[in-house]
């Protein structure tokens, strides 16, 4: 078995864990949750969303968070279409997120577009935010399943990959959105996206649905993937599947990493302490392995 | 990736599962249990202990359990000593488990002997079994590390699996009792057990304590391992984390199983309907994620 001997974590809590979130969460809090986070030691984080405040409410203080969550690291905002890319580029993000769903009808019923009418202008895009030297990443989501489609071949997706890559993407952050690929599936699609593509970040997102979770962030590590999204209390996911949980936990895969002797540079216990932090603000119980433990360790020092 | 085509789940839940359990759990609804679980596919299974009802008054109805609860497939009874093996034989037993602990220090708190002195009783016992043609597992716990005494080496588990397949064991069940190993050193460790024992079966017992579970699965596949003790609903498991799940569930392994297409012959949905069968005798909530899932959609069908 061989595994890289350093990964990174980039946290997506604040942004993809907190854009479902039914509670308005005060800036304040978001604020005290992305510094608390950074203190653990993340270089790279989904900070925010420049999406319509009218469908994501609670992404409504992009700016906000922008001017006073940024400091040091990079701090990546998500940005839908023209519009939100010039909000970002207005308060001087230096990068940004894409995103397009690799299933059809996902990317119809999300956004009412499909794939390929969305890579059609997100390109120039791209273009546009190359030539002023931001960092940029393109998330493909649904692409090992889709809760309309099911099954999502490799070659579409990695003909999505290409065309990213070719206008310059910096990283592809490849998404089992709804929890559904088994190890051999993210084994077979990881390992071709580092081979295909060994100048471009490769990104692994997994969701806990059903709880392959760090299988699958095992057989990623496999295929030589370094790079996963992770979001604090595994906050977030979408919401196909009742009683499931969202994306893996960042504390549940540092664990595991750490268990591994593989470098972060992440401290799990100021991750634990982030999470405590946001956790009175949600409208759930958080239930990620390493959080329930340490909780449940917490109370019994405290008795 | 390389995985086993086929793999045997031995279920041991009403025996591993629920030894620990509070609630005197009434003998007709653990022979339900029993019944169910064999209904959904299971050949191996380990159904009771010949223990002293002082020290674990749960399994006080061994003989029923194992005159009633017998029919079809291999059921395997727990002897820890030289009484316990006689009651197994009094009862026509066809199938026995002796158990010992890796870490010395484990074992003189569990059973007041060094693990030298365990095996020294337990390997004549062995012997008399063998002669009588019984089907004999062994089960090594505390294989990778111990509460007490840290991580456990390999060289001291391998040289216990030797001197119990010297003696005729047919299945060593080796064992992550409390659920620390990583699955670099399961992959390692179970790679030695195969190379070094062709002719054993050699079972890999896994706990979910810290969420590594299905990761320490997916790494033992790997290593060749196929066969995987686990128990139905995740019951059991070493009360030494606060917090802590136990066993690793039969239905979240067996999910994962089924996704990689390598065939176990049991059916999902009849172990969740057996779960469930005994959650109401229970002192604690099931907590594994196929059976959360499962609930939360049996819950949303009934609306």
């Amino acid at each position: 078995m061989n595994f890289p001997a350093r990964a990174d974590l980039i946290e997506v809590g604040p942004r993809d864990g907190l854009q479902n979130e039914k509670n308005l969460i005060p800036t304040e809090n978001k604020l005290q949750f992305i510094k608390a986070l950074k203190e653990a030691g993340f270089n790279e984080m989904e900070i925010t969303s420049f999406v319509s405040p009218k469908w994501v409410p609670q992404m409504a203080d992009a700016e906000e968070i922008v001017r006073y969550g940024s400091a040091a690291g990079r701090n990546i905002v998500l940005t839908p279409n023209e519009k939100g890319l010039q909000r970002a580029l207005d308060n001087d993000c230096r990068a940004v997120a894409f995103f397009v769903g690799a299933s059809n009808t996902f990317n119809q019923k999300n956004i009412n577009r499909t794939t390929e009418e969305s890579m059609n202008s997100l390109l120039p895009l791209i273009a546009k935010t190359k030539d002023r030297g931001l960092f940029i990443r393109a998330c493909i989501s649904t692409s090992f399943y889709c809760p309309y489609e099911g099954k999502i071949e490799e070659e579409p997706v990695l003909e999505i990959c290409r065309q990213f890559a070719d206008a310059g993407v910096d990283d592809l952050s490849v998404a089992d959105t709804i929890g559904m690929a088994n190890p051999q599936e993210v084994y077979s699609l990881f390992s071709r996206l580092k081979q295909e593509f060994p100048e471009t970040l490769i990104t692994a997102h997994f969701h806990d649905t059903r709880g392959l979770g760090l299988a699958n962030v095992l057989a990623a590590l496999q295929a030589g993937v370094d790079r996963f999204d992770t979001s604090a209390g595994g906050l977030g996911g979408c919401p196909f599947a009742p009683g499931a949980s969202g994306n893996v936990a960042t504390e549940d895969v540092l664990y595991m990493l750490q268990e591994m002797k593989i470098e972060t540079g992440i401290s799990l216990e100021k991750v634990l302490k982030a999470v405590n932090s946001i956790e009175p603000f949600l409208n759930k119980a958080i239930s990620s392995k390493q959080y329930t433990l340490w909780k449940a360790q917490t109370a019994e020092k405290a008795q």
